[in-house]
């Protein structure tokens, strides 16, 4: 029996959070500034980039590693990365900033940027979102939306999720998801590319150690996301629970745990349908794999594999070049036990059986170009060499991506 | 003083060599079976593709492992990868065909194919073919020129180089390398992207030791292209030394090696420079890495990132890519020590110092852009981190690459 129920809700919905999304003169018109408050200082849970060329707010939120925040702040507009020492200062300043306004202690506050990269960021116009953002921080979904608004760039989906659910000693808990990634294109230089900011807030409450439980759940969700393989300077997952909805520690209860891994899964799967110039999503499955690790290798090696993305994109039944991925991502595996199946609509085709494929005629291949020819394809492999499996999602290689990034946008 | 003379050749012009490139039916019209033949056994050196997934082909020679050739035989429009049992079975045959034509050992055979992937390859067109071939074999331009088209697929370069140069004996010996590798797009299905099949022949004599020299010297030339990071299922490279020209061994002789390294870069570029759809080559070169493993896996990372690639394609002044890249790609490095330098015809324009760009003003970011809009794009970085360095080749992703590989050609 499922008891979690999806909801029409956002970033405040939780009990206790609070919302703002305001204008600071970053961006020209766009609103650049969010802010997510807590009523109680919440337990949080953090996941960076592991790119070793992190900006400075990832630095600084890293080296304090906080278990507790009241508030995060969020600037779209200008990543606030490469940007030396004086961007770790700023980034220094805007807790400060916000601390001051709202009477809490640097420490409490997340601080997390998005945008240009390269340039340093403008203090005092961040000064003034700030002060502008904390007098309109509200709860409701006006503010869910303007908050959902501001840290957003070239997204083209709006990427919230929202979900309740009753946990074993009857408490009712809420969790929502708010979350950027797609890419940007400013009006003087491109951003790197598909930073992906979430802030998930929760009602319920959760003991630190919930931390390794956490990192779990975005290896599963968003580390299984992949629109280029590129990762960015700036990625930030950020969790806070501030336990408004009483009850006992959620850290282990069955249908909290489910309801956070099923709002992280539909954000995950919404950023890669997102993906720049993305006309599809692709859902990539790897069973009977030796290890965790060995499955997760294999999705990601395909989900960036540029032939398996454009082969997709134009409907190309090339089922090789996803052996070809296979073969290239180091999974252990016998060919001769591998089956692919390619799923698209009703369709499922088995392609490979014993290490060759299952037809050899023109009128077969014409199927497994039908089922690519969908907006939600799906490549199974089951590897039937041992136990493991993972799941991932990605986007087609389309003519779009490249005129989003090659386009000189000055 | 460098003695390595650049000349008009092909594969047939150091001593003692035939060559042949024939029509045998698996193609519709084009040459699609090659040849390559030593008047006497020749030292053979063989790269094969690290990919898991193998042909046919390479599967059969990595089991021989066979310390002389006599003759390679090389079809393309079929790649009798993903052929399973019957396509070892097919590649032997093929073997044992020249070796009865050639009335040698099948031992003294090398196989190789490129084209269709999945589909099993007719025996009899190739049979055909074979002795079409030996019939053929004849040494000068004209059957360098067959052999070189035989083996093509979408390649729109020739790629094809021959020096001479004197070993420290006064031995005058000649290299001469035909390489193939772009892609290619058959009239009914795509073949896995990028084989690589090359052939390098010489009259140097060089003992069995050289293997480890040879798999160096790949390491630094084929091995750093890079059009999409996707490594085929059939790539192989063949050195055949028939040691013809007399003197000693070669293995040490400091001309010959360069001589060799020369042909070798001279070929990885074209690939590179020919890569689908490419409109630009890219150099990345890596110095003050700590280990050369470090290096190469920048130099990687960076020519296989999409949004490098597309900034390229575009002329978009967008190295904070190039640095997020690195930061991916797992190499050692201190932000802060980091120098970035972007190059493009007259141009040699600094971007990044102590951990952030040189400069901040619009039109400093223009002078970036003229760099890249040329049609040889390099990116220099220095670690100053340790010694070691490495050089590799890409190409930019464009509009025609998605075309290339998302067209369903049937």
């Amino acid at each position: 029996m499922n008891m979690i129920e999806e909801i029409e809700g956002g970033i405040t919905t939780p009990q206790g959070f609070k919302a703002a999304g305001v204008h600071s003169g970053v961006k020209y018109r766009a609103l650049d500034l969010g802010m997510v408050y807590s009523d109680v200082p919440a337990s949080a849970f953090v996941g960076y980039t592991s790119n070793d060329v992190k900006s400075a707010p990832v630095q600084v939120m890293m080296k304090e590693n906080s278990p507790k925040l009241s508030a995060v702040v969020i600037n779209s507009g200008n990543a606030n990365a490469l940007t030396g020492r004086r961007g770790v200062e700023d980034a220094i300043a805007m807790k400060q900033a916000v601390a001051k306004e709202l009477n809490i202690d640097p420490i409490e506050v997340g601080v997390m940027s998005t945008g240009l990269i390269g340039r340093f960021v403008d203090l005092h116009k961040i000064r003034y979102g700030i002060n502008r953002a904390v007098r309109a921080l509200d709860l409701g979904r006006e503010a869910d939306s303007l908050f959902a608004e501001a840290i957003m760039t070239t997204d083209t989906i709006k990427k919230e999720f929202s979900v309740r659910t009753r946990l074993e000693d009857g408490t009712l808990v809420y969790i929502a998801a708010v979350s950027k990634g797609s890419g940007m294109i400013s009006p003087h230089m491109k951003v790197l590319h598909g930073t992906t900011l979430s802030v998930v807030t929760t009602d319920a409450n959760l003991s630190i150690d919930f931390r390794s439980k956490w990192q779990e759940i975005l290896d599963d969700s968003l580390n299984m996301v992949s629109v280029d393989g590129d990762q960015s300077t700036n990625d930030t997952s950020i969790l806070m629970a501030n336990g408004k909805a009483g009850g006992k520690y959620a850290d282990e209860d069955p249908e909290f745990i489910a309801a956070l891994e099923m709002v992280m899964t539909k954000i995950a799967k919404t950023i890669a349908k997102d993906g720049e110039g993305a006309t599809k999503l692709i859902e990539v499955q790897v069973t009977g794999a030796d290890t965790k690790e060995d499955a997760r290798k294999a999705v990601h090696k395909i989900l960036n594999s540029p032939l398996v993305k454009s082969a997709i994109y134009g409907s190309d039944p090339n089922y090789g070049r996803i052996m070809m991925a296979l073969g290239n991502s180091g999974c252990k595996f016998n060919i001769e036990d591998v089956r692919l199946t390619i799923k698209g609509g009703d369709l499922e085709v088995p392609i490979l059986d014993m290490g060759a494929p299952v037809f050899q005629e023109e009128r077969s291949v014409e199927v497994v170009r039908m089922a690519m020819d969908n907006t939600e394809v799906s490549i199974l492999i089951d590897l039937a060499y041992g136990k493991e499996s993972a799941v991932g999602w990605g986007c087609d290689l389309t003519y779009d991506y490249v005129r989003i990034n090659a386009e000189y946008a000055s």
